[in-house]
């Protein structure tokens, strides 16, 4: 097998063996050439593969088998890249390609960067062998179940369990009811659909500036005017939302990306203000799960169920694939989304609630968790250790996925960003939060996205650059 | 175990025995004693079940493992009832559990009724094997795969390919790019989000009526305004649609409800309109893989890429479960709709895609969809002859899914629904799918949403109220 060059299609001469009489699925075998060139250095980082297309073509195979062999490969990290600007070898994932992962995720286009910027699911995800357990009990169910507009009861239990569980959500004393419970698609397109549903287009929002801008993204397409509220180190400045705002939306749990985690006295003082100037909040509970060492203080929600609309998802605790969340909302909000989805048809689909209600009913998403946080906490732990130890300060509360490096300038912060990424790391400036100027500096590093192999890679760089 | 009294919670010293050492999941134990009281005639059709969080307290078990046993013997058909409104033991399945339905999914409460409205996906559905083979396929691929805007590639080829096989959709004499195909949530939750992408609040968009609820229902969500136009035998008037309208919603392949084929004329006159006034076309492909003597008119896509979206979906034809379809469009309206969903994280999820993928990949996609075309042209045969061997008028094309009885007056049709209920079976008028005043009365009649043995018992009720 002759060795490709850098950003050259695969010649045509070269020769993928394809047996089609072993058994073998094609699209298997095209994967495991692709993995035995890039394990034997045949193919290097930076490599460019032909499209799907082109490979198709020169293996005589139909484009749905290149597709698929390209998809596991991007899914075990061995190659990167966004549809339309070209697929690229990646560095050759270091354990079991199961556990690898692609870092193209993000809005910029990295091949072959460790990725570090907050947002990510967790790289070392979930046990494949209960993955495919929690699928098969999933495939148990009759193919007829019908998308439900609030979702299937049994993935309502399964969440109103990890609520009360892992979150503490109690509403007056006991567990939060079931039918308080909705699936959604997400945490983003809750809040779309609960702006459409019950909200006016011109509605002002304030949001955490710095914050999630997908979430104003979601607020803007529904035709909300949004405000940037500022954040110090109790999260929200409440003190500093307008009065004339019809919903909040903030991350109390811990804050994306500073990391503040609000006080009690603030979350009451939120609720408070909402109780009287008559605000909606969404609480989005970003990394709510993840607290190492600290009691978590009480949700919004348990605070105030009458006022806020608390918001989870499963995407970075257990998979993006499956495509499901939850929100937690009192009966004005559920009712109005309840007639959205059934006039415009769009109840979460039912696929990612039975893999999930699958997960739950081994066991398996309870020793996911448990595993999930034992992992970071450690990661988190050598974090803070190699960053101190070279004389950087950290900031952000003991909880989640990242830590918060901050810094004098944003021109010191962007000098890192770039440097970083010529020795091989993907991260993003906390000006990348902001909607206006920034008013704060620094980088937020997250320690979830890379293997521990990248990580372990990618910290004595961290540690030269920001030190 | 004594009878249980109709509507009567199941009392607390009914045994349901369950063996916790047994390994059987209780779920499957709980589901096994009712099917048991179903076959037996303890349960009888019309009792009121209790519900799964009183009979969670009354067995000592979870809430979600009796959530769990309920949806099973709800996607077996033993029982039905929505959220809130109690569950009720239906007419027990005739055949193998797997192959019964529930017939509760309609707007309105239909325990133990035979579901005979159209817009049901069949009730003899997809091969347990096959659908087990394909999520166990779908468990392969790395958890970690993120929703993608435009759809999962593969997932997007075998679209491609199912559209160039099943619906014969070519583009200037080739299959239809791939670029151009993406994932959706489903027809209407896709008009919704073009609607949001590239129209304005406020503008005017044509439907057919009678016609398709739920895609009105999308378009007003979106903050557009809906005027209906006259439907007669080739479909959609399209002389009678508005000249300021910025989009047409219609079902050429095989309108609904009323059953007619847009003749190619006429296909050629609404796509020389679109061009030259302007409009968009929605062109909703329902029941467009169902045909079973003619050769199919060219699709309106094929016709005119330029000014037509093409919508279709797995929920029919495949399963609800998956939530996902496709639509295939224009440059113009793709980029906005990812722009959208990048801004709204609403990209469709990736779990349904894959088992989508997985069917692809085995072959069962193909057959099944034969097995569905043979099994619904013979059953559409039964109905015709029993229907007219009674003198009972029957309109509509010789596709897709239901038939259509004219019926002279809104008062006979609204007669014959009523008595039809009191006999056991759930028919919706053509009143039901006008926004305005009915101008055509009957009843659309479907041969895909129950079961052989239940349309067996439906037909000479039928013949009788509508002869």
């Amino acid at each position: 097998m002759p060795s490709l060059g850098r950003s050259t299609p695969l010649p045509a001469e070269l020769s993928i063996p394809l047996d089609r009489a072993s058994g073998e699925p094609l699209a298997v075998q095209i994967a495991d050439a692709v993995r035995t060139a890039a394990s034997t250095g045949q193919l290097r980082r930076g490599d460019r593969l032909p499209s799907t297309r082109t490979l198709a073509t020169t293996l005589g195979v139909s484009r749905s088998v290149t597709a698929a062999a390209f998809e596991q490969l991007h899914a075990e990290g061995w190659i990167s890249g966004r549809h339309g600007s070209g697929t690229y070898v990646t560095t050759t994932p270091p354990g079991s390609p199961v556990t690898g992962r692609h870092s193209g995720q993000s809005t910029v286009d990295t091949p072959g960067l460790i990725d570090l910027v907050p947002g990510s699911p967790l790289a070392d995800g979930i046990d494949p062998a209960a993955w495919r357990r929690a699928w098969r009990l999933a495939s148990d169910v009759d193919p007829l179940i019908r998308p439900i507009g609030a979702g299937l009861d049994s993935y309502r239990a399964v969440v109103a369990e990890h609520l009360l569980r892992h979150r503490g959500l109690v509403v007056g004393g006991t567990a939060v009811p079931e039918d308080a419970v909705l699936a959604t698609r997400g945490t983003t397109a809750a809040i779309l659909e609960i702006c459409l549903a019950i909200l006016k287009p011109g509605d002002l929002v304030a949001v955490e500036q710095p914050g999630y801008f997908r979430a104003v993204g979601a607020l803007q397409a529904a035709g909300m005017r949004v405000i940037g509220v500022p954040v110090d180190e109790g999260g929200l400045r409440v003190d500093l939302v307008p009065a004339e705002v019809k919903a909040v939306y903030c991350s109390p749990a811990h804050h994306f990306p500073l990391g503040a985690r609000m006080p009690a006295a603030r979350r009451v003082a939120l609720v408070e203000r909402a109780r009287s100037e008559n605000w909606l909040i969404f609480e989005d509970d970003y990394d709510g799960e993840l607290r190492y060492d600290v009691a978590p203080l009480p949700l919004l929600a348990s605070l105030a169920p009458d006022v806020v609309v608390h918001l989870g998802t499963t995407s970075k605790i257990v998979s993006p694939t499956l495509g499901v969340g939850w929100m937690v909302a009192p009966n004005r909000v559920n009712e109005p989304v309840l007639e959205l989805r059934e006039r415009t048809s769009t109840a979460p689909s039912a696929a990612g609630q039975l893999v999930m209600v699958g997960l739950a009913r081994t066991g398996d998403l309870g020793r996911h968790l448990r595993r999930l946080r034992r992992e970071l906490a450690a990661r988190r732990e050598v974090v803070f250790a190699a960053l101190t130890a070279s004389g950087v300060q950290v900031d952000g509360d003991d909880a989640g996925a990242h830590v918060m490096v901050p810094l004098p300038s944003l021109d010191r912060e962007e000098r890192i960003v770039a440097a970083a990424r010529e020795r091989g790391l993907h991260l993003a400036g906390l000006a990348e939060y902001y909607m206006d100027a920034p008013t704060q500096h620094g980088i937020p590093v997250s320690y979830a996205g890379c293997t521990g192999a990248q990580l372990h890679t990618a910290l004595p760089i961290l540690c030269e650059l920001l030190g």
